[in-house]
Protein backbone atom coordinates (compact mmCIF):
# COMPACT_ATOMS: atom_id res chain seq x y z
CA UNK A 1 0.00 0.00 0.00
CA UNK A 2 1.02 3.52 -0.92
CA UNK A 3 1.63 6.16 2.07
CA UNK A 4 -1.26 8.51 0.40
CA UNK A 5 -3.37 5.35 0.64
CA UNK A 6 -2.32 4.08 3.87
CA UNK A 7 -2.86 7.86 5.00
CA UNK A 8 -6.15 7.61 3.79
CA UNK A 9 -6.79 4.12 4.84
CA UNK A 10 -6.34 5.12 8.90
CA UNK A 11 -7.92 8.17 8.94
CA UNK A 12 -11.29 6.59 7.63
CA UNK A 13 -10.93 3.65 9.76
CA UNK A 14 -11.04 6.72 13.42
CA UNK A 15 -14.52 6.61 15.10
CA UNK A 16 -14.35 10.81 14.74
CA UNK A 17 -14.22 11.29 10.93
CA UNK A 18 -16.76 8.31 10.32
CA UNK A 19 -19.12 11.12 8.87
CA UNK A 20 -16.47 13.16 7.53
CA UNK A 21 -16.79 14.26 3.92
CA UNK A 22 -14.62 12.65 1.12
CA UNK A 23 -12.98 16.23 0.56
CA UNK A 24 -12.46 16.80 3.93
CA UNK A 25 -10.25 13.22 4.43
CA UNK A 26 -8.47 14.33 0.96
CA UNK A 27 -7.22 17.23 2.71
CA UNK A 28 -6.34 16.30 5.81
CA UNK A 29 -4.13 13.16 4.03
CA UNK A 30 -2.65 16.30 1.97
CA UNK A 31 -1.46 17.48 4.94
CA UNK A 32 -0.40 14.38 6.45
CA UNK A 33 3.58 13.40 7.57
CA UNK A 34 4.06 10.03 8.41
CA UNK A 35 6.48 10.16 11.61
CA UNK A 36 8.94 7.65 12.60
CA UNK A 37 10.14 7.91 16.56
CA UNK A 38 12.63 5.97 18.09
CA UNK A 39 11.93 4.78 22.01
CA UNK A 40 11.87 7.32 24.34
CA UNK A 41 11.41 10.45 21.83
CA UNK A 42 9.08 13.11 23.21
CA UNK A 43 6.49 14.18 20.52
CA UNK A 44 5.35 17.20 22.37
CA UNK A 45 5.76 18.59 25.92
CA UNK A 46 2.34 19.14 28.64
CA UNK A 47 1.34 23.45 27.37
CA UNK A 48 3.60 23.18 24.50
CA UNK A 49 1.53 25.52 21.38
CA UNK A 50 -0.07 22.83 19.69
CA UNK A 51 -0.35 22.85 15.89
CA UNK A 52 -0.46 19.27 15.08
CA UNK A 53 -2.74 16.00 16.15
CA UNK A 54 -1.76 12.28 15.93
CA UNK A 55 -2.47 9.20 14.88
CA UNK A 56 -1.05 6.48 16.40
CA UNK A 57 0.23 3.63 12.89
CA UNK A 58 1.86 0.73 15.26
CA UNK A 59 3.70 0.92 18.38
CA UNK A 60 2.80 3.18 21.95
CA UNK A 61 2.34 6.42 22.78
CA UNK A 62 2.06 7.01 26.34
CA UNK A 63 0.51 10.33 27.07
CA UNK A 64 1.50 11.93 30.73
CA UNK A 65 2.16 15.28 32.82
CA UNK A 66 4.45 15.82 35.26
CA UNK A 67 4.84 18.07 38.38
CA UNK A 68 7.92 20.38 39.38
CA UNK A 69 9.72 18.03 41.19
CA UNK A 70 9.21 14.69 38.41
CA UNK A 71 6.57 12.45 39.66
CA UNK A 72 5.18 11.17 36.98
CA UNK A 73 1.15 10.74 36.45
CA UNK A 74 0.26 8.43 32.92
CA UNK A 75 -2.99 9.89 31.28
CA UNK A 76 -3.35 6.80 28.59
CA UNK A 77 -1.08 4.36 26.62
CA UNK A 78 -2.41 4.20 23.30
CA UNK A 79 -1.88 1.41 20.44
CA UNK A 80 -2.05 1.83 16.46
CA UNK A 81 -5.35 3.12 15.81
CA UNK A 82 -5.66 5.85 18.35
CA UNK A 83 -5.75 9.80 18.10
CA UNK A 84 -4.21 12.12 20.41
CA UNK A 85 -3.69 15.98 20.52
CA UNK A 86 -7.09 16.31 18.89
CA UNK A 87 -8.80 18.07 22.11
CA UNK A 88 -6.17 21.04 22.53
CA UNK A 89 -8.90 22.96 20.18
CA UNK A 90 -10.83 23.40 23.23
CA UNK A 91 -7.93 23.59 25.74
CA UNK A 92 -6.26 27.20 23.84
CA UNK A 93 -4.19 25.60 21.27
CA UNK A 94 -1.97 23.95 23.66
CA UNK A 95 -1.42 20.28 24.48
CA UNK A 96 -3.23 19.26 28.13
CA UNK A 97 -0.36 16.12 28.26
CA UNK A 98 3.05 15.35 27.30
CA UNK A 99 3.43 12.68 24.79
CA UNK A 100 6.41 10.06 24.22
CA UNK A 101 7.11 6.83 22.31
CA UNK A 102 7.17 3.73 24.59
CA UNK A 103 8.76 1.71 21.67
CA UNK A 104 9.94 2.59 17.98
CA UNK A 105 6.45 3.99 17.03
CA UNK A 106 4.81 5.42 14.10
CA UNK A 107 2.44 8.14 13.81
CA UNK A 108 0.46 10.40 11.01
CA UNK A 109 0.66 14.04 12.19
CA UNK A 110 -2.03 16.13 11.09
CA UNK A 111 -3.04 20.04 10.85
CA UNK A 112 -5.20 21.14 13.88
CA UNK A 113 -6.15 24.16 11.71
CA UNK A 114 -8.14 22.00 9.17
CA UNK A 115 -9.58 19.57 11.75
CA UNK A 116 -10.71 22.95 13.59
CA UNK A 117 -12.48 24.98 10.18
CA UNK A 118 -14.22 21.40 9.80
CA UNK A 119 -15.66 21.30 12.94
CA UNK A 120 -16.73 24.61 12.62
CA UNK A 121 -18.30 24.06 9.70
CA UNK A 122 -19.45 20.71 9.78
CA UNK A 123 -21.98 19.69 12.45
CA UNK A 124 -21.67 16.12 11.94
CA UNK A 125 -17.96 16.35 12.71
CA UNK A 126 -18.70 18.44 15.96
CA UNK A 127 -21.28 15.43 16.65
CA UNK A 128 -18.52 13.22 15.84
CA UNK A 129 -16.52 14.88 18.55
CA UNK A 130 -18.98 15.12 21.51
CA UNK A 131 -19.75 11.19 21.10
CA UNK A 132 -16.06 10.73 20.88
CA UNK A 133 -15.33 13.10 24.13
CA UNK A 134 -18.81 11.60 25.90
CA UNK A 135 -16.58 7.86 25.28
CA UNK A 136 -13.21 9.49 27.01
CA UNK A 137 -15.70 11.12 29.48
CA UNK A 138 -16.94 7.67 30.70
CA UNK A 139 -13.85 5.67 30.84
CA UNK A 140 -12.60 8.78 33.12
CA UNK A 141 -15.01 8.00 35.42
CA UNK A 142 -14.34 4.67 35.33
CA UNK A 143 -10.92 5.14 36.02
CA UNK A 144 -11.90 7.17 38.91
CA UNK A 145 -14.43 4.92 40.35
CA UNK A 146 -11.97 1.86 40.43
CA UNK A 147 -8.86 4.48 42.15
CA UNK A 148 -11.86 4.89 44.73
CA UNK A 149 -14.01 1.38 44.85
CA UNK A 150 -10.92 -1.47 43.85
CA UNK A 151 -8.01 -2.54 45.61
CA UNK A 152 -4.88 -3.13 43.38
CA UNK A 153 -5.48 -6.83 42.67
CA UNK A 154 -8.88 -5.90 41.72
CA UNK A 155 -7.86 -3.39 39.28
CA UNK A 156 -5.05 -5.43 37.71
CA UNK A 157 -7.45 -8.12 36.87
CA UNK A 158 -9.76 -5.29 35.67
CA UNK A 159 -7.12 -4.47 33.51
CA UNK A 160 -6.51 -8.29 32.37
CA UNK A 161 -10.35 -8.62 31.38
CA UNK A 162 -10.05 -5.33 29.02
CA UNK A 163 -7.20 -7.19 27.10
CA UNK A 164 -9.45 -10.03 26.68
CA UNK A 165 -12.20 -10.91 24.23
CA UNK A 166 -14.72 -10.66 26.74
CA UNK A 167 -17.04 -13.12 24.48
CA UNK A 168 -14.67 -15.83 24.92
CA UNK A 169 -15.51 -19.16 27.01
CA UNK A 170 -13.17 -21.60 28.39
CA UNK A 171 -9.15 -21.34 28.64
CA UNK A 172 -7.64 -18.29 27.40
CA UNK A 173 -4.56 -16.76 26.89
CA UNK A 174 -4.05 -13.10 27.32
CA UNK A 175 -1.22 -10.98 26.45
CA UNK A 176 0.57 -7.98 27.99
CA UNK A 177 0.53 -5.18 25.70
CA UNK A 178 3.64 -3.84 27.00
CA UNK A 179 6.15 -4.36 30.08
CA UNK A 180 5.04 -4.65 33.59
CA UNK A 181 6.37 -1.32 34.51
CA UNK A 182 4.56 0.64 32.29
CA UNK A 183 1.30 -1.31 33.20
CA UNK A 184 2.20 -0.39 36.87
CA UNK A 185 2.60 2.99 35.54
CA UNK A 186 -1.03 2.89 33.32
CA UNK A 187 -2.49 1.50 36.44
CA UNK A 188 -0.99 4.13 38.76
CA UNK A 189 0.66 2.27 40.74
CA UNK A 190 4.74 1.56 42.19
CA UNK A 191 6.58 -0.86 40.59
CA UNK A 192 6.58 -2.86 44.00
CA UNK A 193 2.95 -2.37 44.56
CA UNK A 194 2.34 -3.69 41.30
CA UNK A 195 4.22 -6.63 41.64
CA UNK A 196 2.72 -7.04 45.74
CA UNK A 197 -0.26 -6.84 44.12
CA UNK A 198 0.22 -9.09 41.45
CA UNK A 199 0.57 -11.86 43.64
CA UNK A 200 -2.24 -11.44 45.45
CA UNK A 201 -4.44 -11.80 42.59
CA UNK A 202 -2.24 -15.20 41.41
CA UNK A 203 -3.07 -16.58 45.26
CA UNK A 204 -7.04 -15.45 45.33
CA UNK A 205 -7.89 -16.12 41.67
CA UNK A 206 -5.23 -19.06 40.60
CA UNK A 207 -4.47 -17.22 37.20
CA UNK A 208 -0.60 -18.28 35.78
CA UNK A 209 1.47 -15.91 34.44
CA UNK A 210 4.00 -16.76 32.79
CA UNK A 211 6.60 -13.52 31.46
CA UNK A 212 4.31 -11.29 28.90
CA UNK A 213 1.24 -13.97 28.82
CA UNK A 214 -1.69 -14.49 31.55
CA UNK A 215 -3.26 -18.31 31.54
CA UNK A 216 -6.56 -18.59 32.51
CA UNK A 217 -9.00 -21.67 32.90
CA UNK A 218 -11.92 -19.11 32.21
CA UNK A 219 -12.20 -15.27 32.35
CA UNK A 220 -14.66 -16.10 35.61
CA UNK A 221 -11.69 -16.28 37.51
CA UNK A 222 -11.13 -12.77 36.88
CA UNK A 223 -14.81 -11.45 36.27
CA UNK A 224 -15.77 -12.57 40.02
CA UNK A 225 -12.85 -11.00 41.52
CA UNK A 226 -12.76 -7.87 40.06
CA UNK A 227 -16.05 -7.04 38.47
CA UNK A 228 -18.27 -7.60 41.80
CA UNK A 229 -16.45 -3.99 42.42
CA UNK A 230 -17.46 -2.25 39.35
CA UNK A 231 -20.78 -0.19 38.84
CA UNK A 232 -20.53 -1.53 35.11
CA UNK A 233 -22.01 -4.90 34.26
CA UNK A 234 -19.81 -7.06 32.16
CA UNK A 235 -19.34 -7.52 29.44
CA UNK A 236 -17.99 -3.70 29.55
CA UNK A 237 -20.32 -1.99 27.54
CA UNK A 238 -17.81 0.59 26.57
CA UNK A 239 -15.51 -1.73 24.65
CA UNK A 240 -18.15 -2.83 22.10
CA UNK A 241 -18.64 0.78 20.47
CA UNK B 1 -38.44 37.49 40.56
CA UNK B 2 -41.15 35.31 38.90
CA UNK B 3 -40.57 31.92 38.11
CA UNK B 4 -40.54 32.39 34.39
CA UNK B 5 -37.64 35.22 34.90
CA UNK B 6 -35.63 33.40 37.16
CA UNK B 7 -35.86 30.19 34.70
CA UNK B 8 -34.31 32.06 31.64
CA UNK B 9 -31.74 34.05 34.06
CA UNK B 10 -30.45 30.14 34.98
CA UNK B 11 -30.20 29.24 32.04
CA UNK B 12 -28.60 32.37 30.43
CA UNK B 13 -25.94 32.06 33.02
CA UNK B 14 -24.93 28.29 32.19
CA UNK B 15 -21.70 28.47 30.07
CA UNK B 16 -23.16 26.12 27.68
CA UNK B 17 -25.94 28.60 26.77
CA UNK B 18 -24.00 31.34 26.26
CA UNK B 19 -24.08 31.54 22.75
CA UNK B 20 -27.84 30.14 22.57
CA UNK B 21 -30.54 32.12 20.08
CA UNK B 22 -33.38 33.84 22.31
CA UNK B 23 -35.82 31.35 20.34
CA UNK B 24 -34.18 28.34 21.81
CA UNK B 25 -33.87 30.21 25.17
CA UNK B 26 -37.23 30.87 25.26
CA UNK B 27 -38.37 27.28 24.13
CA UNK B 28 -36.52 26.01 26.86
CA UNK B 29 -38.13 27.92 29.64
CA UNK B 30 -41.53 27.46 28.19
CA UNK B 31 -40.97 23.43 28.69
CA UNK B 32 -38.99 23.76 32.35
CA UNK B 33 -40.66 22.93 35.53
CA UNK B 34 -38.53 24.19 39.14
CA UNK B 35 -38.60 21.20 41.65
CA UNK B 36 -37.86 21.03 45.02
CA UNK B 37 -36.59 17.94 46.70
CA UNK B 38 -35.88 17.03 50.22
CA UNK B 39 -32.68 15.48 51.62
CA UNK B 40 -32.10 12.41 50.21
CA UNK B 41 -34.61 12.39 47.08
CA UNK B 42 -33.03 10.12 44.09
CA UNK B 43 -33.54 12.22 40.96
CA UNK B 44 -32.51 8.99 38.77
CA UNK B 45 -31.01 6.03 38.69
CA UNK B 46 -27.76 5.12 37.02
CA UNK B 47 -28.55 3.94 33.37
CA UNK B 48 -32.53 4.96 33.69
CA UNK B 49 -33.91 6.21 30.09
CA UNK B 50 -33.23 9.90 29.93
CA UNK B 51 -35.75 12.29 29.30
CA UNK B 52 -34.86 15.23 31.37
CA UNK B 53 -31.34 17.48 32.35
CA UNK B 54 -30.75 19.63 34.89
CA UNK B 55 -29.62 22.82 36.12
CA UNK B 56 -29.15 23.01 40.47
CA UNK B 57 -30.76 26.44 41.41
CA UNK B 58 -29.74 26.18 45.52
CA UNK B 59 -28.66 23.52 47.42
CA UNK B 60 -26.43 21.00 46.34
CA UNK B 61 -26.76 17.37 43.79
CA UNK B 62 -24.33 14.31 44.52
CA UNK B 63 -23.62 12.36 41.41
CA UNK B 64 -22.43 8.89 42.15
CA UNK B 65 -22.34 5.07 41.06
CA UNK B 66 -23.08 2.02 42.88
CA UNK B 67 -21.88 -1.28 42.95
CA UNK B 68 -23.67 -4.48 43.26
CA UNK B 69 -23.00 -4.93 46.67
CA UNK B 70 -23.65 -1.31 47.59
CA UNK B 71 -20.22 0.18 47.15
CA UNK B 72 -21.00 3.75 46.42
CA UNK B 73 -18.49 6.35 43.98
CA UNK B 74 -19.25 9.73 44.11
CA UNK B 75 -18.98 11.15 40.80
CA UNK B 76 -19.17 14.80 41.77
CA UNK B 77 -21.08 17.14 44.02
CA UNK B 78 -22.51 20.10 42.35
CA UNK B 79 -23.62 23.62 43.89
CA UNK B 80 -26.21 26.04 42.36
CA UNK B 81 -25.48 26.84 38.33
CA UNK B 82 -24.20 24.00 37.36
CA UNK B 83 -25.91 21.32 34.87
CA UNK B 84 -26.36 17.50 35.40
CA UNK B 85 -27.60 15.16 32.68
CA UNK B 86 -27.23 16.88 29.60
CA UNK B 87 -24.75 14.27 28.03
CA UNK B 88 -27.47 11.42 28.25
CA UNK B 89 -27.77 12.31 24.55
CA UNK B 90 -24.46 10.94 24.04
CA UNK B 91 -24.88 8.07 25.84
CA UNK B 92 -27.75 6.32 24.47
CA UNK B 93 -30.28 8.51 25.84
CA UNK B 94 -29.57 6.79 29.69
CA UNK B 95 -27.61 8.93 32.49
CA UNK B 96 -24.32 7.07 33.16
CA UNK B 97 -24.66 8.35 37.07
CA UNK B 98 -27.11 8.58 40.31
CA UNK B 99 -28.38 11.94 41.12
CA UNK B 100 -29.48 12.57 44.50
CA UNK B 101 -30.30 16.04 46.42
CA UNK B 102 -27.93 16.25 49.57
CA UNK B 103 -29.84 18.80 51.39
CA UNK B 104 -32.90 20.34 50.24
CA UNK B 105 -32.20 21.30 46.85
CA UNK B 106 -34.12 23.17 44.09
CA UNK B 107 -33.53 22.17 40.75
CA UNK B 108 -34.51 23.06 37.10
CA UNK B 109 -36.05 20.07 35.14
CA UNK B 110 -35.47 20.65 31.22
CA UNK B 111 -36.79 18.53 28.34
CA UNK B 112 -33.26 17.14 26.73
CA UNK B 113 -35.23 16.58 23.63
CA UNK B 114 -35.05 20.54 22.67
CA UNK B 115 -31.15 20.39 23.72
CA UNK B 116 -30.67 17.44 21.33
CA UNK B 117 -32.38 19.33 18.41
CA UNK B 118 -30.62 22.68 19.09
CA UNK B 119 -27.11 20.76 18.98
CA UNK B 120 -27.71 18.87 15.79
CA UNK B 121 -29.33 21.90 14.00
CA UNK B 122 -26.51 24.63 15.56
CA UNK B 123 -23.28 24.79 15.62
CA UNK B 124 -22.00 27.29 17.99
CA UNK B 125 -24.34 24.99 20.70
CA UNK B 126 -22.15 21.96 19.40
CA UNK B 127 -19.14 23.94 19.98
CA UNK B 128 -19.79 25.16 23.41
CA UNK B 129 -20.84 21.32 24.56
CA UNK B 130 -17.50 20.66 22.84
CA UNK B 131 -16.16 23.03 25.43
CA UNK B 132 -17.90 22.40 28.37
CA UNK B 133 -16.52 18.78 27.38
CA UNK B 134 -13.54 19.60 27.44
CA UNK B 135 -13.23 21.41 30.65
CA UNK B 136 -14.92 18.41 32.42
CA UNK B 137 -12.05 16.40 30.85
CA UNK B 138 -9.58 18.34 32.27
CA UNK B 139 -11.03 18.05 35.55
CA UNK B 140 -11.34 14.37 35.28
CA UNK B 141 -7.77 13.96 34.34
CA UNK B 142 -6.98 16.48 37.16
CA UNK B 143 -8.67 13.67 39.60
CA UNK B 144 -7.35 10.73 38.28
CA UNK B 145 -3.71 12.40 38.56
CA UNK B 146 -3.91 13.36 42.19
CA UNK B 147 -5.34 10.18 42.93
CA UNK B 148 -1.76 9.03 41.52
CA UNK B 149 0.20 11.42 42.84
CA UNK B 150 -0.96 12.94 46.04
CA UNK B 151 -1.69 11.63 49.33
CA UNK B 152 -4.42 11.60 51.34
CA UNK B 153 -3.72 15.18 53.56
CA UNK B 154 -2.74 16.63 50.22
CA UNK B 155 -5.55 15.68 48.59
CA UNK B 156 -7.74 17.63 51.52
CA UNK B 157 -5.41 20.15 51.41
CA UNK B 158 -6.23 21.09 46.91
CA UNK B 159 -9.60 20.61 47.75
CA UNK B 160 -9.66 23.34 50.06
CA UNK B 161 -7.29 25.10 48.13
CA UNK B 162 -9.95 25.11 45.47
CA UNK B 163 -12.26 26.44 47.51
CA UNK B 164 -11.02 29.62 48.51
CA UNK B 165 -10.40 32.82 46.43
CA UNK B 166 -6.84 32.29 45.11
CA UNK B 167 -5.95 35.59 44.99
CA UNK B 168 -6.63 36.31 48.06
CA UNK B 169 -3.64 37.43 50.17
CA UNK B 170 -2.72 37.10 54.23
CA UNK B 171 -5.01 35.28 56.74
CA UNK B 172 -8.28 33.66 55.38
CA UNK B 173 -11.51 31.34 56.66
CA UNK B 174 -12.27 28.81 54.35
CA UNK B 175 -15.70 27.19 54.99
CA UNK B 176 -16.94 23.90 53.83
CA UNK B 177 -19.23 23.87 51.36
CA UNK B 178 -21.32 20.52 52.79
CA UNK B 179 -20.64 18.36 56.07
CA UNK B 180 -17.35 15.99 56.40
CA UNK B 181 -18.76 12.55 55.53
CA UNK B 182 -19.77 14.38 52.52
CA UNK B 183 -16.10 15.99 51.47
CA UNK B 184 -14.59 12.47 52.23
CA UNK B 185 -16.86 10.64 49.92
CA UNK B 186 -16.28 13.55 47.53
CA UNK B 187 -12.58 12.57 47.52
CA UNK B 188 -13.28 9.22 47.59
CA UNK B 189 -11.90 8.64 51.09
CA UNK B 190 -13.10 6.29 53.89
CA UNK B 191 -14.85 8.56 56.76
CA UNK B 192 -11.52 7.03 58.99
CA UNK B 193 -9.25 7.39 55.99
CA UNK B 194 -10.45 11.59 56.36
CA UNK B 195 -10.28 12.06 59.98
CA UNK B 196 -6.66 10.98 59.99
CA UNK B 197 -5.27 12.52 56.90
CA UNK B 198 -7.14 15.72 58.11
CA UNK B 199 -4.96 15.33 61.65
CA UNK B 200 -1.99 14.85 59.44
CA UNK B 201 -2.87 18.33 57.66
CA UNK B 202 -3.32 20.28 60.43
CA UNK B 203 0.10 19.42 61.40
CA UNK B 204 1.55 19.89 58.43
CA UNK B 205 0.46 22.75 57.67
CA UNK B 206 -0.75 24.68 60.91
CA UNK B 207 -4.01 25.38 59.59
CA UNK B 208 -6.81 25.98 61.91
CA UNK B 209 -10.08 23.36 61.99
CA UNK B 210 -13.27 24.95 63.86
CA UNK B 211 -16.44 22.61 62.53
CA UNK B 212 -16.67 23.66 59.34
CA UNK B 213 -14.03 26.42 58.69
CA UNK B 214 -10.69 26.39 58.19
CA UNK B 215 -8.54 29.13 59.03
CA UNK B 216 -4.84 29.98 57.73
CA UNK B 217 -2.19 32.95 58.26
CA UNK B 218 -1.86 32.23 54.31
CA UNK B 219 -2.86 29.80 51.33
CA UNK B 220 1.14 29.97 51.01
CA UNK B 221 0.88 26.96 53.50
CA UNK B 222 -1.34 24.82 51.61
CA UNK B 223 0.43 25.72 48.16
CA UNK B 224 3.56 24.63 49.07
CA UNK B 225 1.88 21.33 50.76
CA UNK B 226 -0.46 20.26 47.89
CA UNK B 227 0.71 21.84 44.77
CA UNK B 228 4.33 20.75 44.53
CA UNK B 229 2.61 16.74 43.52
CA UNK B 230 0.29 18.62 40.91
CA UNK B 231 1.34 18.81 37.15
CA UNK B 232 -0.87 22.56 37.13
CA UNK B 233 0.48 25.49 38.70
CA UNK B 234 -1.22 27.78 41.28
CA UNK B 235 -4.19 29.50 40.97
CA UNK B 236 -5.60 26.44 38.61
CA UNK B 237 -6.26 27.50 35.54
CA UNK B 238 -9.15 25.47 35.35
CA UNK B 239 -11.18 27.58 38.35
CA UNK B 240 -10.80 31.30 35.98
CA UNK B 241 -12.37 30.24 32.94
Amino acid sequence: MSDAEQTRKSLKNIALFKDASDSFIANLAQNARIQKHSKGHVLFVNQDKAEKFYIVLNGWIKLFRETLDGAQAVVDILPAGHIFGETSIFEDDVYPYSAEAVEPTEVLSLPLEVLKKEIEENPKIALSMLSAMARYRRQQDREIEHRTLQNAPQRIGCFLLRLADQKHEGAITIHLPYDKTLVASRLGMQPETFSRALSKLKQATGIKVKGATVELDSLDQLINYSCAVCSSEFPCKDLSQ
